[in-house]
């Protein structure tokens, strides 16, 4: 394929990924949307010898003919196999929400089979030594034995039946890929209907995913203009963070002063599964246009900063198997050892949760003082409201906003005209209201990045991945980012985490055990 | 590096081998000779930087230190796995012994925290469906849900300690190669100590590998006179089966009219895990010489057989993992895409076992049949030594043996004469002998193939894993080893399994299920 090909091909890739951003921009962290098309399903659609009209009760048929031929004792039937990864691809949704909801009722765990060796486990004595030490020993080591064996035999037994299925699919050529489309369509089905059995096939699927993309599995590529079309199309097409506009913009990312790695796997060849982008930098970026746009690129021996500026990961079926983490501690290694000369180790992140948070918090907070408003003479009502009312500006910032948006409203508060402006994005136009909305938006940024948890870990998902791979919060970045996602997501805010090579364990560590955030950031005043 | 360094490297490094021979050819099969050289373990040797005082006391340390962070709470402790790594490769034997046996009795499954799950396991009801059908089934969704959980704890708890151990380890760059390593290690322990937990820990180390080993993260190789010299040296350490002699003969192995093709795993580059020998030829070749020796090769495209006559495991600690079956696999995929014009998969394969087989049975023969003279008179005792008997020879063999090797031997039975010659090895030098042992030696040969078991498979190691592999026996080929090897092993007879494309799964699976084998041999009278 020529260049003046790809750059066609790109074209309308671009178009397609531009149409998907809204879900694909986040699914490094979230599951894939629902309504996700099944666009990444076509791989094979080419070299597909599939007769047309394959029915459910085919597909069912071949699954359940590759799953009842008992482990070690046959050879799996491949044809069979074969037959069913060519036909699930052909179903529609409806089909394959059947075909997945009949895998996980029809061969779950066999309880009774459990049951009876847990019968047997707990029969079995600990230590039922009486008698001379030596013949004690004896039975201490066949009670032993027989304690190994029944551990083992329970392990098989608790192995769910489609166990046997995954694996076999995974030993096929495309099985590995084929698993991960299967976990996509999963994870859109349990959006809508979330029944035990399926979150049960769910997590061991993905617990079988975890240990097959092992890191040792996974191969770390340089991508490079030499790359093939086919590949580079990928990139384009998964870019996640910061669209790839033309190819000029692509063969920027990938010339003098730019790196991009991507971790592909053997069983799925020329498709990284994950990629970052890096930019060899002078000093750590403040915005993103610098990176991506300010020409020209330094000379590569006057960097001092190897900046991440996105990552992406490309299979939705692979949604919260933590690759990145691995990707970058290889970059890192691989950079320390071929450029001496850089000593810094950041990032230049999107905040994908700040705006929403902070809109919600809005909203409630609205909601409360009218409440209270409402409530003024109901003594009892109006302490109970108030234990979740809080200031949320700052006197002096209440009082600018007050002061210069006049015109936005008489007669609201503050924190009214603050959502009224912050819902409408003209204010990103205007120097007057940038200057007046700067201080309490980057002030609750910090607040959002270093105080909001879920469930004792950083609320931001973005923080959430780089905090707990060892970095710290260096700064936030004011209009770091002015496209209108960057606008949506963060009020244009960016943050830098810092990777400091002593410190990497060591943070992750105090993170992963106390949920404390390190960083340089001044501690918010809330 | 030049030709005549690599050269210069193969002399040393095939000398290396020769000594090995004895380890080595069956080391697909057979666990690691416990005396094993470490010579596999020196990998890393040129660019470790462990100091030289590491103490068995450091290194169970840093193991102790690594495996007791709790899984998902905390980051591993990098650093402790990087000096494990460093510290375990500087151990002697003893050392590496009582490491092992600290991490299989120390760090094995917890009983304690399984008993506890299981009660609960045992308490929940299956169906306490009552009342109304709506009620009953949001019980059933709660109960499953319950079901759900509490086996995937079970799961987790019924993990070894040093699962998580190995998960890390095999996390590293070189961890996967370490894992390997320990297991040799592991199964040269096994061979003088048999206690329950070595065992498990052996079960579940190899457990581990299987599934981090499967063929989806294997790529598929092929290795040429391109290939670095770093790799092809690998070759010639590892070829088990028909040792390399010099460069030349590496050379014709990966040049016209030949092809090897290896398994590569991302973790453990430049050096194949096991690798395969084709010959592409007009027939079914029947003896070795004409493969390796006879030359010139025939044109490619007149090649209507591809006939594999080499497969060697280059890792004892992978012993038992069967990767070889897909291997053929794959292999025989891509020679049916490329090479249409081949019509027929078959090997040249060894009979590892069968002089010792045969040896044993006479041994036992003549033992027996002396008891039977000296117990003549006891009619009792001659009944039951009588069960045990067999005509080993037909008597038409026996004749001949008796009339033509009068010089061997007065007095003495057929058999002790056949005894006597197959332990000198000088019969191979005699025409006149050669036709005298051929009948008995090919007839047997077929029987202990065809009819000896072992668990209801062939005995044969290399028979069993062609069979399980869905191949049938073709033939039988006389003289077809005549290297001292061949000689000893198997009396210089040689088998060709065929693998017919349309059986490959039906004969796999009758093998599988009923012991079958499937053979064009004539049924040996035996």
């Amino acid at each position: 394929m020529n260049k003046k090909n790809l750059a066609i091909l790109m074209r309308a890739r671009m178009r397609a990924a531009a149409n998907q951003e809204p879900l694909r921009q986040q699914q490094l962290f979230q599951p894939a949307h629902p309504n996700s098309p099944p666009q990444q399903d076509n791989v094979d659609e080419n070299n597909s010898t599939t007769p047309e009209r394959v029915t459910l009760k085919d597909v069912k048929e071949w699954m359940q003919a590759s799953i009842s031929i008992p482990t070690g004792k046959l050879e799996p039937v491949d044809a069979n196999l074969e037959e069913f990864s060519q036909g699930y691809l052909t179903l529609d949704q409806e089909g394959r929400r059947e075909l997945l909801l009949a895998l996980a009722r029809d061969y779950d765990v066999n309880r009774a089979r459990v049951r009876d060796f847990m019968r047997q486990y707990l029969s079995l004595e600990p230590h039922g030594a009486t008698g001379d030490q030596e013949s004690a020993e004896l039975e201490d080591e066949s009670v032993l034995a027989a304690f190994h064996r029944t551990e083992r035999n329970l392990r098989n037994a608790l192995k769910p039946m489609y166990a046997v299925f995954f694996e076999r699919l995974n030993e096929r050529p495309g099985g590995l890929k084929l698993l991960a489309i299967l976990r996509a369509d999963l994870l859109s089905v349990l959006v809508k209907e979330n029944i035990p059995s399926l979150r049960a096939l769910d997590s061991y699927l993905k617990e079988k995913l975890i240990t097959w993309l092992s890191p040792a599995a996974l191969e770390l590529h340089q991508i490079t203009w030499d790359d093939s079309a086919s590949l580079l199309e990928k990139i384009v097409a998964y870019e996640a963070v910061h669209p790839i506009r033309n190819l000029l913009d692509l063969k920027r990312r990938l010339s003098v002063g730019r790196r991009c790695f991507g971790y592909l796997h053997p069983a799925i060849p020329g498709e990284p599964l994950i990629f970052i982008e890096v930019a060899l930098l002078k000093d750590v970026a403040k915005s993103i246009q610098e990176v991506l746009w300010d020409d020209p690129p330094i000379p590569e021996c006057e960097a001092t900063c190897a900046l991440f500026y996105s990552i992406s990961s490309t299979q939705p079926g692979l949604s919260g198997i933590n690759l990145g983490k691995f990707l970058i501690k290889r970059v890192i290694d691989l950079l320390r050892r071929d450029m001496p000369h850089i000593t810094t180790y950041a990032t230049l992140s999107p905040i994908p949760g700040y705006m929403q948070w902070l809109l919600s918090k809005l909203a409630s907070q609205i909601k409360l003082s009218k409440s209270e408003t409402e409530n003024m003479n109901d003594v009892s009502e109006k302490g109970s409201i108030s234990a979740f009312r809080e200031n949320i500006l700052l006197p002096e910032e209440e009082r600018m906003i007050l002061n210069s948006a006049v015109e936005h409203g008489a007669g609201k508060s503050a924190i009214e005209i603050m959502q009224d402006l912050l819902t409408a994005s003209e204010w990103t136009k205007s120097d007057h209201l940038l200057a007046v909305l700067k201080p309490p938006l980057m002030r609750l940024c910090a607040r959002y990045l270093l105080k909001e948890k879920k469930r004792g870990k950083a609320l931001d998902p973005v923080a959430n991945f780089h905090l707990q791979n060892g970095a710290v919060i260096e700064r936030i970045n004011w209009l770091a980012d002015q496209s209108e996602k960057g606008i949506n997501q963060s009020g244009g805010i960016m943050v830098n985490y810092v990777y400091r090579l002593d410190k990497i364990d060591e943070n992750a560590q105090s993170y992963f055990s106390t949920g404390d955030i390190h960083s340089l950031l001044p501690s918010p005043v809330s």
